[in-house]
């Protein structure tokens, strides 16, 4: 069986001009990989750019733009002719669904541009000629680095930085289930060629706007505790996001705030939106209680610790029928 | 020059019962490696106990109850004869200075007991016949580590557990600047032997009780963003402590809480604690300011990036001389 790595590289060498892709929503995996692969093509005369479908996230700016990353977003719209034909292939990481690629399969499936696909999710589609797909990888920046050290190319300050934002990103700091040995002397080895982890920390963790942390307040001052405190619940309603001044994003990771207390299974944050949308009600579980298979008997889903669902009810009826749930699953 | 690992092996070994203790308010490095080294000693046919100065505290009391660690607690007070004369070697870990063993030096000093010490701080003393100190090692646990694979003995799931939770304590789980790329590549071989990083993350961060909680929010409500977002402040009451029925160890950690907002360089609490002592102030910077400085102005001390003070005043009063201090050097 032909070696996908040393396929991949080739086809990569091979090339011209790479057009780098990644999903919808991109996070730090998506733009951390995205910016190691085009440096490291860089290196071996091969020039990329990155196409984005979403805008490129404030707190994970600075990776392209510390690195002259040329990219294209075209979340607002696509160009009348993006220009597909100035490039000999297009690579995709961090995902293989064309569903996470929206805009793309209709303009690229005309074509008769070679398609790569490096992921680490277990969700799989079949049209890229040359697949690299990892699950037990923590992040896609892990089989990048894998890729980069058996092309070889030597990994810099800029690809590692690039590298640790990856793998930081979706392994929480090293804290998710997802993080293995691999990961820490992957990090081990970025670090010796000189990443400065406390700024990207800094970068991170610490780079909020104080209207998130007003918002946060709030969420915590709505705390309740039920089912014996196994049960943590907190709403925010229109008129908190009115006055903090806050915006939906601004909620990233509050709901693991609860989890903190020795008791608490399961923590619920149930979001009346600013813009009149569904009420939106995020779950996280420490593991007993499967909030996934909770969530998609509302038409929600996720994964068995982090799940989400929307309902068309106002706050209080949704708060109520979620908790009503949960109660009665949890005794 | 004689290598000190092999010394301090060799001395270990040849002991039929060794004593081993720590630094007062012992945290997981101190608990982690003690317990890490009574079980590799064990694995070898020495005994060892524990000579603790403070008592156990409840969130590391897993790793010796898990592994049936004879240990002596001595905080409430010594017992008329402790019986030093059992135990062939005193080994400390975590510190060298007498002044963080209290008690010890006028019971230890008059007996012929060969004194071991394994530490990582840069403050040290000459009175152990035996020294290994690494003050590069971001724990103790680090050079416990090397120790017991030069020793050779086999680290299995206990001694990896115990040496996790020493590493992980004392980096805030990979994150303090001291991490460096020796500690990701150790981290990487104990998960290898077994250790369950999901139960310990929620052992070290997931234990907390839920008066804590309401504590932290009655922190942030108070939260005032000075010189252009720069300095946080947030202060707790006597009344906040009785409204939360939380006390003054509930408050451990509640400082880094405003460091996420972008602007900020140093965040301040400021305590009135329930027991009617002095007002306590913590400070936290991400590095510009130098708060050990700072704070030895009003005698108290710390390092560059986490230090405190006392002040006898009222909250007010305390709050007002610290904020007005702070300003007067952020402008």
């Amino acid at each position: 069986m032909p070696d996908p790595y040393r396929q991949i590289i080739d086809r990569l060498t091979a090339s011209r001009r790479v057009l780098v892709s990644t999903h919808v929503r991109p996070d730090g995996d998506a733009i951390g990989t995205t910016a190691a692969l085009v440096l490291a093509m860089r290196k071996v005369g091969v020039e990329s750019e990155v196409l984005l479908l979403s805008h490129l996230p404030t707190k994970y700016a600075f990776v392209y733009s510390e690195n002259q990353i040329i990219y294209h977003d075209v979340e607002k719209g696509w160009p009348e002719r993006f220009g597909f034909e100035r490039f000999d292939v297009l690579l995709v990481v961090d995902t293989g669904t064309w569903s996470q690629l929206p805009g793309l399969r209709q303009r690229v499936e005309p074509l008769s541009m070679p398609k790569i696909v490096i992921d680490h999710h277990l969700t799989q589609e079949d049209w890229a000629e040359l697949k690299l797909v990892i699950p037990e990888a923590a992040a896609a920046g892990e089989i990048a680095a894998e890729l980069i050290e058996l092309w070889p190319i030597p990994i810099d300050q800029a690809i590692a930085t690039a590298l640790f934002v990856a793998i930081t990103s979706d392994t929480g700091w090293f804290q998710f289930a997802n993080t293995r040995p691999f990961t820490h002397r992957l990090a081990a080895t970025l670090i010796e060629k000189g990443v400065d982890t406390d700024r990207i920390y800094q970068l991170l963790y610490q780079n909020e706007r104080a209207e998130r942390v007003a918002l946060q307040t709030r969420a915590m001052q709505s705390l309740e505790l039920l089912a014996d405190g196994r049960l943590a619940v907190m709403r925010l309603s229109r008129q908190d996001f009115a006055d903090t001044r806050a915006s939906v994003p601004d909620t990233e990771n509050l709901i693991n705030v609860p989890l903190q207390i020795r008791t608490v299974q399961v923590s619920v944050l149930v979001i009346e939106p600013p813009d009149q949308g569904p009420v939106r009600i995020s779950l996280r579980s420490k593991g007993q209680i499967d909030v996934a298979r909770f969530a998609e008997e509302f038409g929600g889903g996720g994964h068995a610790r982090a799940a989400g669902l929307k309902l068309h009810a106002t706050l209080q009826e949704a708060h109520d029928r979620v908790v009503e749930a949960l109660l009665s699953r949890m005794t």
